[in-house]
């Protein structure tokens, strides 16, 4: 239910609010409808939060930008430079219509509503609006990919406060802990350490480890478990850390860990070599997918190589095969293969690399071998 | 990133899956997308999690449910008896695209969308499915806004829970403490006294307390203030508490606290005794509505009296004026009428009520006096 202001330049949003509305153009919309949440928050410094009343900023092509905004969550947005920004408040109280707000403040039918604006808005702006809708994404992630030099400072800073979550991991990866209380542990570490909110914890023990997306269960970590640890949670100004590190208890209990990692070891390293601006996102996939393959785990490497990341913990850049874009300095992703061997273990590198003019920046700074705990 | 199966009964499941797929055909839709949320967690017994990677669950009318999932998220829904279920899991990977087998399962193409569902899916289910979308809301409200047995036993465990922390707010409440502590101290107390999160904090102290979406603030609260406190969060079954009492450190600062809170408490009691069956949501806005408009607050009640509850914090059904559904035995809402008086101060009452055979029985027990802590 909260409503944050970031501290962003407010020369800065304007900037955004322009390219936004110029970039609305030349997608040949006519408005640009922005649903809370991190599209909002880039734009205006402040991400809102309802969910049925409808928030909803409007940015017509060539017109004045306004904030359809429910009366009582108005106060959320007090700190909003609004004046400066030239964004005129529209707010309404239960009873009223938003819709007829929005279409009031719209000029011409083709609108691009945010990716994540909820279907109980979608299909009544839809109705109201009218029914030539696309998505806000293709427009906005030209804008959100490239990330600025300040972007960049804050994903510095939560690159450097999840790196100190998982120097301290022998505190608490410890066998005859379930995975929950190692994740309670990480979770509070990941708040002290900086960060605003824990908004993920992979604890992935044992054969745990060889599903990708498990978060934590009651299993009871034993010595020669290979444990995969991805954590990561948002800094005040809203961009987010996300990392991976695979630990093992003592000895490893299969021995085909040491041999494997090491493979995984070096398509993480390629596909960071691989980063500079004009390679495409599948091409640095590639890197990390056929040092794999040639390996022989190509069938356990079950996901993309990387997901951009800002604002939002997923966003573009995808690293996925048949992503054409070819990187520009600025963009911001990460590089997290993974070796799954179902039933057994499982293995992920992830650091947060941003591509330079000549390569790329890794945010995280953590040593990438397998680390060895107390057994 | 986690999904949880709750606790279901799976022929309680199997009932809503045969009722939502009656309820889609009297509707007059083809089949129902349901994407991850408290809608999928109603059918299935767990609500899944993913946001950009397509996860939907079919109800073609006539047809077999089937369920689109990442693969790598498929781990997540090892709960679910999805042969006793009669579901069929079709999962994909990146590089798939999961819009065909959505398509593919569907037969007709008039669909309902879920209310969440993001634009991202929703307008390419339009594009791939087809443009005759409606929302699932309507559907499944008729189901959701019923709660069975289990149902109400877990919102009164929610509201037990809830009431434990307001009855330890001497504790924490205290002058010289900011918001945000008091706040930061009262989201570890509802883990602590049994939710599995604190989902909201409102501490709203004096000015605050007027704006009723305030969430905290490093205001320092001190002698004379009036302090709105607005909580709850999921218990382990995942339906909802939700509770507001008011507080004031020691006397109040202002001179009209007594005789307006008095108003705003009989308010509130007449509003949970204009509940039962047949009685419209509307009527019981109007019944606290009329109390405060009477003693000249009118203007200062700035929202509805109250929404229904489950195992979403706000669903239907609303309590607010134009909402002609009548009330029948099983409906859960909160109601929590308000008085906020703009740069003075604010108080708001609220229980969560289940419309019985012939009133109401509330899942809160806590006074509903304005509540006096030491200075």
């Amino acid at each position: 239910m909260s409503t944050h202001v970031g501290p962003v330049d407010v020369d800065a949003l304007r900037a955004r609010l322009d390219r936004a509305t110029a970039a609305a153009s030349i997608a040949g919309v006519d408005a640009l409808l922005i649903a809370p949440g991190s599209d909002l928050r880039y734009l205006i410094g402040a991400g809102g939060s309802s969910f049925e009343r409808l928030t909803c900023l409007v940015l017509p092509v060539g017109g004045t930008p306004v904030l359809v905004v429910p009366k009582l969550e108005q106060p959320g947005y007090a700190g909003v430079p609004t004046d400066e920004l030239g964004v005129e408040m529209a707010p309404w109280v239960d009873g009223e219509d938003p819709y007829a707000l929005v279409k009031r403040a719209v000029t011409g039918s083709r609108t691009a509503v945010s990716d994540m604006m909820p279907a109980l808005h979608t299909l009544r702006l839809r109705d109201v609006v009218g029914p030539d809708q696309v998505l806000t994404g293709p427009v906005l992630r030209e804008l959100r990919m490239r990330k600025d030099a300040a972007e960049v400072a804050a994903l510095r800073k939560a690159g450097a406060a999840i790196d100190r979550v998982h120097a301290r991991m022998a505190e608490w990866l410890r066998p005859g802990r379930t995975e929950a209380e190692v994740g309670a542990d990480i979770a509070a570490a990941i708040v002290a350490e900086g960060h605003t909110a824990a908004d993920f914890v992979i604890v992935g023990s044992g054969p745990n480890g060889a599903s990708p997306h498990h978060d934590v269960s009651d299993r009871v970590i034993e010595a020669g478990d290979v444990v995969v640890v991805d954590i990561g949670g948002p800094v005040a100004e809203g961009y987010n850390s996300d990392s991976t590190r695979t630990y093992v208890i003592g000895e490893p209990r299969h021995d085909d860990v040491w041999d494997t990692y090491a493979v995984l070891q070096a398509a993480q390293r390629a596909a960071v070599e691989a980063v500079r601006p004009g390679v495409t996102c599948s091409a640095v996939d590639a890197a990390a997918r056929e040092i794999i393959a040639d390996a022989g785990f190509g069938e356990f490497f079950v996901h993309r190589t990387g997901h951009g990341i800002g604002l939002d913990v997923h966003e573009e850049p995808y690293i996925v095969g048949g992503n054409d874009l070819p990187l520009e300095p600025g963009m911001a992703f990460s590089v997290e293969p993974g070796i799954y061997l179902p039933g057994r273990w499982g293995a992920r590198i992830e650091d947060i690399v941003v591509a330079t003019e000549d390569g790329a920046e890794s945010v995280n700074h953590r040593p990438h071998d397998l680390v060895v705990l107390p057994a």
